[in-house]
């Protein structure tokens, strides 16, 4: 496919963050203003903005790389999630915090991830509210806003924090799945942080001001397809939380630093 | 006291404002930098910066204001909390969200209050990473940097959002309620967030990014005293979370904005 030469790579980055501080900037424009909401279930939100930067940026990526297939969030809402192949393949969340979007709380970003042979190669994760820009090429490290990071380095769970979410589905068994686990963790860990978006969750543990964290049950790949690869090329580490493979389709991931991987999927068995 | 005077009450306000940017270039400055931290409790931290804001807070206040009362966090753990008198006294947090600020997560801010007849007439706070200026004085509205804030307008606890915290007790009484008390909630609003800074989350209610926050256990009344006049000045309710008048020495706290106190308490019953 040629991708895996570092130039070209460098080239699919740019294009990648080009797209997203374009589609960052629609979201920056429209983050004060009322918004027209959908519900795809009771508390799953879309909004028009979500549906503006995700055209922006398949046009953007289809105009340059003509034969890559491409993945979205909205366009799988309307068609379902197609098959990933082991075609260059960019994997697109337009608009990762919905709910926060609605809400003005400033936890929002675009992710962009590029998969290639089923391997995440690029990932490019922009908050354009704190004007964050998380970057990552395979085997070339992190960045935030062009300056590499590293994943913290706490080897203690118990000085750790750990990020997680209460996600989107509502019925006893989930709710309460999701409640004792917080309420096991809180026993183990400093303390627990919500903060209502899965790809700045992931930077945050590969930027170090998160220690661990999981999350199953989340829309689909283009909520992990960006973040995974900075979170493992800024040293930390990606798993499925009962500590097996990760599985990019599986909608189920586990992030750590370097040194807790084990013992946070030890502190999640017999909860996910 | 003369304090009831706009003109008073507004220098009060400009040397607050002044001393929280002070203090805030402290934090801002040590954000990024490795920390020395003390323990208060086994989760419960403290650093140099802490220490460091409140001298510098309290020096300003002390030159500024000979006659007034001071109360500070720092100062009460290593003394004891004053009684509040009915004299003018400055209740200040000089870095909220400790936990968050070792972690490098942003959401930590400087609050000062000024309480006179026990009652909050100047609020301040200042967060120095997101650069978010929330000030309000008594009777003249509550402000984000410089501009007119108000709660939202949300009346349907569904479609809200939920800010709490787990605070820094973990016996198994107190993590259960908590964890209990967040299930039930689950089932009736939108989502929930923690996100580490009571001062932070009651600006929030003040500007509507969040529909709703209540915590209890926190460490004294510098967690609130400025946070909770802003919220009031917004248009937001400031109660315990039982429903009845909010006592600002409880270290228990409920905030809403006009519409969602009755349904709040009424979800947190039995709970807190």
């Amino acid at each position: 496919m040629g991708l895996q030469h570092y130039a070209d790579l460098e080239s699919c980055l740019s294009v990648a963050v080009d797209a997203a501080k374009r589609a960052g900037q629609i979201i920056a424009n429209n983050f004060n203003t009322a918004k027209v909401i959908e519900h795809k279930g009771m508390v799953d939100l879309v909004t028009e903005t979500d549906k503006a930067c995700e055209d922006l940026i398949f046009k953007l990526l289809k105009s340059t790389f003509p034969s890559h297939e491409l993945i979205g969030e909205e366009t799988s809402a309307e068609n379902g999630t197609p098959l990933l192949t082991d075609a260059p393949t960019w994997i697109v969340d337009p608009l990762d915090g919905t709910t926060n979007f609605v809400h003005r709380f400033p936890f929002v970003c675009v992710s962009i991830g590029l998969v290639v042979n089923k391997v995440p190669v690029v990932g490019v994760v922009y908050n354009p509210i704190l004007k964050e820009l998380f970057t990552a090429v395979q085997g070339k490290g992190a960045y935030l806003n062009g300056k590499l990071i590293h994943a913290s380095s706490q080897d203690k769970i118990g000085n750790s924090i750990l990020a997680t979410e209460v996600g989107t589905t509502r019925d006893k068994q989930t709710v309460d799945r999701t409640t004792n686990c917080i309420n096991n963790l809180l026993f183990q860990v400093r303390s627990v942080r919500l903060s209502g978006s899965c790809a700045m969750n992931l930077c945050g543990v590969a930027c170090g001001r998160l220690d661990m964290f999981y999350e199953t049950g989340f829309g689909g790949p283009w909520d992990v397809a960006g973040g995974a690869l900075i979170v493992q090329e800024a040293g930390g580490l990606i798993f499925d939380p009962s500590g097996k493979d990760f599985d990019l389709m599986s909608r189920r991931i586990g992030a750590s630093n370097g040194h807790l991987k084990q013992p946070l999927v030890t502190a999640l068995t017999s909860y996910v």
